[in-house]
């Protein structure tokens, strides 16, 4: 199955970079696409710390469970990744197939079996040819190199209509660092196929327990705030490897350019994963002020932007601001109707608890009619923010969705 | 905007009853709908008991701040219910709306404004035209018609592509009891169209004080069992008089027949809600047992029932159990795995926290064909069950919600 690449997509893959330490090498399997690249191995020179973030659904793939348990180590030095199958609801059998793959790395990279990660894409449910991967490995470890990114990028995606790639670059120690990532998928894009997978490399020096808390409040800002259809992948899986190469003294501090860089590549990568959504047309922008807490602020964003009412309106450049509204209060968190203020690409269409008088509608009309939807409430008077980011829902969701599976 | 006649229809509108004690007008305010009636006015005998549920939205249109309230009087007199204008976030000019309703009610009728329930269904946000309504009430309160509760179903509908009414007949004290009810909507229905309403009509003699926990308890298992998108709806409202003209002694027992008719009756009208969802094709009942209490099997069963990815499959007849296990997992409950058994139309697809090795799919595909869909998911080895309802997801809902408000 294909499908029209996003108009939202960026116009190319940026120029990635090298980075000290780190090596790529891709195959083609057959395992399910034919004609392109389907597995990745990334190796890690001795040194990477390592910090991951999982999806939080309780149904996990068992390559999510195989990384929570060796991710307390903190290093790392090979990355597996397939697309075509999730390795989902497997049972011990699906347990054994990622060992097998970690252990087929671990043995062509002479490493510790506990220092490879493994991720994997694609339907859930059916049985992962793991022995096929294995093969695979000791001939691709014999090939790797630092040039190989773009490919790394492509071949992680299932029916992502572009790769999503992203890069920043800072000072640290008077060294330059680099921070690089790859993504693919858009919460669960197409039939079956479970996973939004992002990998981040740096040649930075990070503490492996500074490095997690850090990934986890990137991911909670960005990744975290992307929704397209609500349905929460089994398999989601943000890692981030360090190699150390650059040079700087080991980073400790969680505050300070280096989470910022982090937060900023982790965000540039979310939103292409909205800008992918199934069926995407327009990308929405959804804020909130004023809620009693950050927490509260979050939830009522998440509400605006899972509203399939408000979601197809804006497919439907209508500023319907009573769906906006209604998506505010079904929330459950304390609104202050009387302060309530909505506005569609920064024109108030209700304030302060009614329908703005004598509107002009032109410049409103004029903003859905783009590919870039901003939507801001103020629910009161608190300090609690939040901004999160969707897609429309159109037609084209139906029609990715709604076919069978095989 | 008018849609075709959803598939699950009901061949026909069921011969409703007269009761005693409640009699029917309905009008053409010509308020937004030309050539239909718009405007319902019912009048109740003095003695009518009452008890309600409302939308726990937060954003709430004013006709339900003003029946919850006058609720605890547990009295009624008489209902007004307009199609077209909700009444919602108008503020000051929103209540004074109801209260001018209410007045020219309770002048028409002879009775108290308090005993005077109101309720608004249609747009959201535009100023109501209450003075249209009132001017209306007199002449509609001169030929109020027990037989009329066929065009009251009529009269309350937005977009609606069915009325909805059903009857349930018992004995009590050796009288024959009869509970009717009439609905309207799924959920936020159609453009800006906000509401599911219903109100049930009964001659039965119901304690005010034993009405309300009775009501409450049979949404909770009907209504509230029902889902289309998702979408909480501002002015969700349930109400049930009870006129005592069948003779019976008061009814105090909250077990009982007349509340097991209740629920049925509830449960009868909620199913006609969903068949009637936008866009809808199939219908789905989702069971959930073996979760840790009630509470939990109703997240999960919510969750499945809310996921666009299970509700598309559905539509595309594609027996997709991966979609069924990320919504059990993504509900946030606690689920064995090794327990999870996932069934469509009666027939296992994963049992025991794997596929069914060497299913035969033609009897699941055959099922799925169908207009009426099961899916069946035990989590574990609890006691917690749960049974709600919703509908596919198809190109209708995207065609009926995308389009521009006016």
């Amino acid at each position: 199955m294909s499908h029209p690449v996003s108009p939202l997509a960026p116009e190319r893959l940026p120029d990635l970079p090298e980075l000290a330490g780190v090596r790529f090498a891709t195959a083609e399997t057959g395992m399910r696409y034919k004609g392109r690249p389907d597995l990745l191995l990334a190796a890690f020179d001795a040194g990477t710390t390592v910090a991951g973030v999982f999806t939080q659904n309780k149904v996990c793939g068992h390559p999510v469970t195989w990384c929570r348990g060796i991710l307390p180590r903190g290093t790392a030095r090979a990355l597996v990744v397939n697309a075509g199958n999730a390795n989902v609801f497997r049972g011990a059998e699906g347990d054994a197939a990622v060992r097998t793959e970690a252990e087929a790395a671990a043995r062509a990279l002479s490493c510790d079996v506990q220092d490879v990660y493994i991720a994997s894409t694609g339907v859930i449910g059916q049985r992962l040819d793991a022995e096929l991967i294995a093969r695979h490995l000791p001939e691709m470890a014999g090939r790797l190199d630092p040039a190989g990114m773009d490919r790394a990028a492509r071949t992680i995606v299932t029916t992502d209509t572009f790769p999503k790639a992203a890069i920043r670059r800072i000072e640290i120690d008077g060294r330059t660092v680099t921070l690089a990532g790859i993504a693919k998928g858009s919460g669960m894009i197409a039939p079956n196929m479970a996973t939004m997978l992002a990998f981040l490399f740096t040649d930075a020096a990070v503490d492996a327990a500074a490095l997690q808390p850090m990934l986890r409040s990137a991911a909670e800002q960005s990744f975290n705030c992307v929704t397209v259809d609500s349905d929460t992948s089994t398999s989601d899986t943000l890692l981030c490897f360090a190699t150390g190469k650059a040079g700087n003294a080991p980073i400790r501090d969680p505050e300070g350019p280096f989470t910022e860089a982090l937060l900023d590549l982790c965000t540039d990568l979310a939103i292409q994963v909205a800008k992918d959504g199934e069926g995407a047309q327009k990308l929405i922008t959804v804020t909130v002020d004023g809620a009693a807490d950050a927490a509260a602020a979050r939830a009522i964003a998440m509400s605006i932007a899972n509203s399939p009412l408000v979601k197809t309106a804006v497919a439907g450049e209508d500023a319907n601001w009573g769906r906006v509204a209604m998506a505010v209060g079904k929330a459950g968190q304390p609104v202050d109707l009387a302060a309530l203020t909505i506005a569609f690409g920064g024109v108030a269409v209700a304030k302060d608890g009614g329908a703005v008088a004598n509107l002009d509608e032109a410049p409103v009309a004029r903003h859905l009619k783009g590919r870039d939807v901003r939507i801001d409430v103020t629910v009161g008077r608190g300090p609690g923010t939040a901004r999160v980011w969707t897609c429309d829902l159109t037609h084209g969701y139906i029609d990715i969705n709604g076919s069978y599976r095989s």
